[in-house]
């Protein structure tokens, strides 16, 4: 999400989601921080977004509960955005407003032209934005495809002639800086389709891709077609964005040619290809279930042909591996490296980020989308073609980049961050909670309860010792009595006074247990002591 | 950790561990299920170890507390076992037995002879088994270096001749049996190191590693040498084995090169290069804590240039990034890509795996080593070399293959599994443990306590609500009242009878506090009720 303010207007690029880091446990999606937009409601005329990616719409119901300003998007964004909204009762009082490559929004004293561009999602567009210091260039998230599967290359005509009118910064992609050369186009995936579809001669083929990029689920359609196979679709976002993209005219269907998954038993396997969600090993997924053999309709044969159309995004190498064992303990072919070419980024390579920076001919530059290592990265490219250091600037989130359209820099910071949302709860699990999250699946937790009577300030009841998640209780049996036996020790050895300090007594309870439990068994569980009154 | 027998005669093949998997929290190390083994203690004639990285020596610890029987390794292999052993107090009574390479041991009626193989630590052998049914190549961890550091490359000759005579075996690592080609050297690491010390003149150079490549160390110290640096050793295991490897004599180093950590300020920066573990982001390891500025002699500035000498294992690779963020966020430039040549693998690609198979020709091919995956292209490459496809055995964990010299197949099971240590506990950690630990860990737990007076049948205390990694309490304190008159509601409407059977009760007070969460929050946080006798 990006805020760009000029005197008494402000309007907002794209507010999307992270899904959570592996020291967020329990933790659903991430949102941003809404504090400062919140603050300035009244300046903010409206959001406009760059495509339909998670990471791009995935925190917008929740803003929209805020501020409920007017949306510009793309036909394929909107249609995607309004799914989204429909989930969280929203959509009724939303203004969604759609807007065409080559037009502009006014913001105020601002103005926004969106301007096409290839991703890995129909409906993507980078932005120019029009203000009184000068043209602010953003790609969003890009490619540049000279062959897309739906004939509309990037409007690279239009950033050239931004370049010669002058721009004041570009904001670019970062994602791909460390790759060399140009990204592959997405076309090529349909030849690899084409040549693996022989292969799987009489076999049924199964292929997991992500649900939004729609040209690759046309790719598999047209080869379908081709080899005379039906197709049925399986995980709720895949028939949710087939549909989507059925009805907005993006996807081109043959009639006959879906087919429902109750219907698959009617055709042969040589007859029918699967498309399906679950290309990360995504735990829920559809080819996950399929993979362990708890699928209700599936059930994984030597005679499946599958092909796992995707790259596993950092972090899920783990789980695309096994799934990849399990699916071929089960005797089928699987198809899932690179040599396959059965995937090509939807981010731009070097050679293309350097085609933009030579195109738009920026005075700064701002590398934007990727880790920090990318956008260093993407800042050296920019040097390596005459862009002097000082005019980089590689921000944080949160940092004010201020300009007059002379210079440009960090001013200040604004609040910013990462808000948890976890069920129904937006921002109540922060970094205690978490912390307690992770000792608990650490080592589990012992519970000493002991019940007091506060008139005569004596033990009544306990202590009863629980644990969960630490040991088998059964084996262990011996260790909790001795457990129980140190705490009565400690209880035994407290006069009235002790008794009355409740705070006290339970520290003391934990710092004896605790030693107790770690030269024991080398492990520190959380300790619970509870005290009640009787 | 592989079993051979034979008529009455025993002999184990590595004794490794694994670390844990994301479904395993607070588990520190999984190690073999040794039931087998010790049902058959007196067959048992010795150990043989390939090589001294902990996924084949992990275990042995833990296996010589139940049979105490010799080991057999090559010198540094023996080096690296002793400092495990001594840990765990077990050194005295080990029978440690060095072995060289084209040497034989004894096992009964089999006989074990060490063959010289390369990889990433010196060393290593695979190992020829002379049976009365034939004999079985066994690769071990393996490449095939022509230019090795120590000048001594794979005994090509021996695994040749063994072929020659016959082998009715081959059991080869199939780590790297997806990638094309030949492994690179590991010599050409030290080209690129040469390349990277020229570039960082006037930087401190600092360059992470595993502890265990001897040769890598080596080559930094050589690079070192040439560029009048002197080395400084961070991380406990890396000065462990660098101490070691430089006593038994893998490791050369020049007189007066290694200094101590604390006289690293009498040299400027570009007299020194750091050597240190974490090259895999471990959070504890010197790197990170460099990284994260936390490390009490070293902090990152612009004046650093640090290499990151490997790849991130599969599982790894958000750790790493997390690291090369932060270091660049501190300024230093950071060499951690492919294309630098920082890296290469101790493991063999498919041309070397094809080169193995040739010399020794066996009648029966059996993938070891990697995942599901590769063990299934380790078998397709044999294929393509006119292997029959029964003549393979892809096995998984327990299966018994057995052999006459004629035919070879999976004939039964023994008791095999993966046996979790966590702290001192080996084994007491299973899958209800782990469940719990789970639960805990996505979104806390709730305890419910109330006192019961037995004689009465009545509630005298409570019901107290405590809640730990589930929300902020103080944010929700209306919520928990809440849940707290829930409670109090179901245990008024319970008569003496109800009170008097604990079990329903808690079933009951756990049901409705669960549904009354999940309706407020959309989340499951675990349910504990605790009842008193008072």
């Amino acid at each position: 999400m990006t805020v760009f303010e000029c005197c008494n207007d402000m309007f907002i690029l794209d507010c999307g989601l992270a899904f959570p880091d592996m020291d967020m446990p329990g933790v659903d999606i991430v949102i941003p921080d809404f504090t400062y937009v919140e603050g300035n409601k009244d300046k903010i005329r409206g959001i406009v977004i760059t495509h339909g990616h998670e990471d791009h719409i995935g925190g917008l119901a929740y803003l929209l509960k805020k501020i409920n300003v007017p949306i510009y998007g793309t036909r394929m964004t909107l249609g995607l955005i309004e799914g989204k909204l429909e989930e969280h009762g929203l959509l009724k009082q939303a203004k969604l407003i759609e807007v065409e490559p080559r037009t502009t929004v006014r913001m105020g004293c601002m103005a926004v032209e969106f301007i096409k561009v290839n991703h890995s999602i129909p409906g993507a567009v980078g932005m120019a934005i029009h203000t009184p210091a000068g043209i602010i260039v953003h790609t969003g998230d890009f490619k540049v495809d000279f062959s897309p599967i739906d004939d509309e290359i990037i409007d690279l005509a239009r950033f050239g002639e931004l370049g010669s009118r002058g721009v004041l910064a570009l904001m670019a992609d970062s994602t791909n800086a460390e790759r060399t050369g140009f990204t592959c186009s997405e076309r090529t995936v349909g030849g690899s389709f084409e040549k693996l579809f022989k292969r799987a001669e009489g076999k049924r083929i199964i292929i997991a891709t992500f649900s939004s990029n729609v040209h690759r689920v046309q790719q598999i359609i047209d080869q379908a077609k081709n080899y005379n196979r039906k197709v049925a679709v399986f995980g709720r976002s895949m028939v949710h964005v087939i549909e989507k993209a059925t009805e907005l005219g993006y996807l081109k269907v043959p009639k006959g040619i879906m087919i429902d998954i109750d219907e698959m038993n009617r055709y042969p396997d040589d007859q029918i290809v699967l498309v399906t969600t679950g290309s990360q090993g995504e735990p829920l997924s559809a080819l996950t279930r399929m993979a362990m053999n708890s699928h209700k309709k599936v059930t994984i044969t030597p005679n499946d042909f599958i092909i796992i159309s995707a790259k596993p995004i950092p972090g899920n190498e783990k789980y695309v591996t096994r799934v990849v064992n399990e699916l071929m303990k089960s005797g089928a072919e699987v198809i899932y490296e690179s040599m396959y070419e059965v995937h090509v980024s939807g981010h731009a390579c070097q050679e293309e980020l350097k085609l933009i920076q030579a195109l738009t001919k920026p005075k700064f530059f701002i590398p934007v989308h990727g880790e920090y290592k990318h956008l260093v990265k993407h800042a050296e490219i920019a040097k390596s073609m005459g862009m002097p250091s000082d005019h980089i600037i590689i921000s944080k989130i949160g940092d004010v980049i201020e300009t007059d359209g002379n210079s440009m820099r960090i001013v200040s910071q604004v609040p910013a961050g990462r808000v948890m949302v976890d069920g129904l709860g937006v921002g109540d699990v922060g970094s205690i909670v978490l912390r307690d999250r992770k000792h608990l699946s650490q080592d589990g937790l012992i519970i000493v309860v002991i019940g007091i009577e506060r008139a005569a300030n004596a033990v009544v009841a306990g202590p009863d010792i629980i644990s969960r998640g630490f040991v088998y209780v059964r084996e262990s049996e011996e260790l909790m009595d001795e457990a129980r036996n140190v705490m009565t020790t400690v209880l035994d050895n407290c006069n009235a006074r002790d008794l009355k300090e409740w705070g006290t007594l339970k520290t003391k309870l934990r710092d004896v247990l605790s030693d107790f439990i770690y030269a024991k068994t080398k492990r520190s569980p959380m300790i619970l002591p509870i005290i009640m009154e009787v």
